[in-house]
């Protein structure tokens, strides 16, 4: 595919005055008329007239965006996938995206989310093979970065929304620490959880965009400040020397197709022979059991949510927000606080791992994106991290037979998203030799 | 009562070699031996002998402090006011004793309090008159600060436990904003609701404690870091110029007694003659319709965490805390999480009233110390700032007709606790005109 230049290459060369914006913006929008028709990566989008008007200067000076629709812009309607926000038109920006519009980015569009970042899909394809997902629930975000449309999109995820799509979509993704990216403003599926994130071409797009668009307060419930990154305006990101990698194996690695498995066994040699220590790493059944408690939250917390919808807008819902609200509602409070007090120990217990650790290797998914349209996948290999709060980035590794791109996760200790970044660059360099 | 010198007067007396730990542990041992016959203020505190072998140099060398003996100290028992933890030893020192101790502060004894910090009381007595209550549930922390016994105290508040007891027994006590004082090694109440905080004689012994003892890190679950406070040498925490102030006017007026609601009006008249703005304000209903919130929150969360006491133990827990779990196993998680959201939406929207106010002025409790000492008051007067995560103090301010202290209590918003302490000095000042 014709790719427009990644966010880091785009933003040095407006800065330089070697593109200017209103050329950038040209080439998005060329290339979303070209692919949209079969994408779908975005529900609206603005007019090349229009973008062009927003451009200001600053560090993001003319960069497109696409973001996720389930957070608030006031230039298109929010319609958080569900027909019951159809025209929705909030009346601020979420807090990112003022902070986007403030550095002189410019909202390209808003992209397809599953209904209320739940499972209910889409019409978005996969930008490489029109018949299997892009994953969700930010499906258009990872979608239309892989298509070369935006360098950057805005995605959520709660249990795997934003790993999963970049490895079905074969682009970065990134969520950092839990509570140390702004959430106002963004529809929750299930406040203890959510997170936004950020899709790039690279591990140092994604880490520009970290660094510009991390929490800068702690006005928001949860939230928490991270320290600035140390970027170098010409090498990025600090490479990790050495890293000690813990491979993961996990209760569910049956469920891996045989190319992930090898895409596996292959990216843990490739850091080997780049100078990293790998060791598999078996963790306590307690930590993945816990995926029940995790699911049990979600449960409650999405109930919670959608209580006013299921009261006045039950026939708008699709079953799957009406079963997942139905189960959280036949929870006790003790087991929704049991279920908390268990994440709540296991974020703390496993600090000991990264004793010995600097990050987990794992996969992203049990293999390619699934074919069909129905389904966005399984977040099975994403939802600890995203339960203990841990910083995660989906790298592409390699393509399936079928062409369909298969990634790499690299998992971090919480608040230690730098550090993250630093061995997934690591890992980058690794995996392109 | 003799006295021993305040915190700060203490600490700069030994820094400047004109008081030794050795005589000032002596004093507060002979203070203790003396009062504590019928104050029953400690349930355990160390021999002169041994408190002297735990000096250590440091900003708090030689400083005896008292400690809620809901806090795990590995130099004395640890029972949380139950007998089911009768002569636990804890493991560890919780991180704010390691603190103290790193410090060069002494673990002077354990103070009473109320089974597990709820409402079943201990033996120890007010120091103004031993047939009424000492407030609690942090009974022996306020009574031994007011009896000269130690210049400092630990105390935990969930509702009103730190400033109705400080009103109840004529001293400063201070709970910072939630999460800026480590909990972790605290037996919890309710976690959503607990603060730690301090017992002082005067505000800046509280600002002095709050500096060296606040949050540094961000490891703990609902932790957040505040600023370091200027605190001058000579002068303590700065003064605030003519701060705006709201008199607080709510729908629990009528339990007051005339004596506190004169003391009020005094009190108002005072901060308006030393130059401060004092207007009565009426907050808009629903903010006190949530303390039923906060109370169901508080069941919730106490059923949580008594389970196992309830299994195994529940015929050493009184009534009180059986009850309170059985109302807490009633409710669903979507009534604690709508009660939680609530929380999260005051706390949100209180801070318009700060763009008006610097400060709010409330009564810390109905009135003076009831007698008797079967129950240690009632919360309603201090619950809705713990419940917003507010910054709290008491300031003693008079006495009633039966010699009983009556105090008077400053709120600040959410995390800006040096504001607060600020203006808790001019009242200070003021009040002792």
């Amino acid at each position: 595919m014709k790719k427009i230049p990644g966010l880091r290459e785009a933003c040095n060369k407006i800065q330089a005055g070697e593109l200017t914006p209103h050329e950038l913006l040209s080439q998005c929008c060329d290339q979303a008329d070209l692919l949209e028709p079969s994408l779908h990566a975005f529900l609206v989008r603005g007019s090349l007239e229009d973008l062009a008007k927003e451009v200001k200067p600053g560090p993001l000076s003319g960069i497109p965006v696409g973001v996720k629709d389930i957070i608030a812009t006031t230039q298109f309607p929010t319609t958080n996938g569900s027909p019951i926000y159809k025209g929705n038109i909030p009346k601020e920006d979420a807090p990112i995206i003022a902070k986007i519009r403030q550095l002189g980015g410019v909202i390209f569009g808003k992209t397809v989310t599953t209904e209320f970042a739940w499972r209910h899909p889409g019409p978005t394809t996969n930008p490489w093979n029109a018949e299997h997902t892009p994953g969700g629930s930010s499906s258009g975000s990872a979608a239309s970065v892989a298509a070369g449309i935006v360098p950057l999109a805005l995605g959520s995820q709660t249990q795997g929304s934003i790993v999963r799509p970049a490895a079905f979509c074969g682009v970065v993704g990134f969520k950092a620490s839990f509570g140390a990216v702004t959430r106002e403003g963004a529809h929750p599926l299930a406040g203890s959880l959510d997170h936004i994130g950020f899709f790039t071409r690279s591990v140092d797009d994604a880490a520009l965009a970290f660094q510009l668009l991390k929490n800068d307060s702690l006005a928001e419930e949860d939230a928490i400040i991270l320290p600035d990154l140390v970027l170098n305006e010409k090498t990025g990101i600090p490479l990790f020397a050495t890293p000690r990698i813990a491979k993961i194996v996990t209760p569910h690695d049956h469920l891996l197709s045989a190319e992930q498995k090898q895409a596996l066994d292959a990216a843990a040699d490739r850091l080997r022979a780049a100078g990293a220590i790998v060791q598999e790493l078996t963790l306590p059944t307690q930590y993945w059991d816990a995926i029940a408690d995790m699911n049990l939250m979600m449960d409650c917390e999405a109930a919670q949510i959608h209580e006013t919808h299921l009261k006045e807008n039950k026939e708008l819902l699709s079953q799957h927000i009406i079963d997942l609200a139905d189960r959280g509602s036949k929870h006790s409070s003790e087991a929704y606080l049991a279920a908390r007090a268990k994440q709540i120990e296991l974020k703390q217990s496993i600090a000991a791992f990264f004793e010995q650790y600097d990050g987990f290797l794992s996969v992203p998914a049990s293999g390619e994106a699934p074919k069909g349209l129905t389904s966005t996948g399984d977040p099975i290999f994403c939802a600890l991290w995203s339960f203990l709060g841990m910083p995660a980035i989906n790298l592409p590794f390699t393509k399936s037979g079928n062409g369909l791109p298969l990634g790499i996760q690299l998992i971090g200790q919480y608040q230690e998203d730098a550090k993250l970044l630093s061995i997934a660059k690591f890992a980058e360099i690794a995996f392109a030799k």
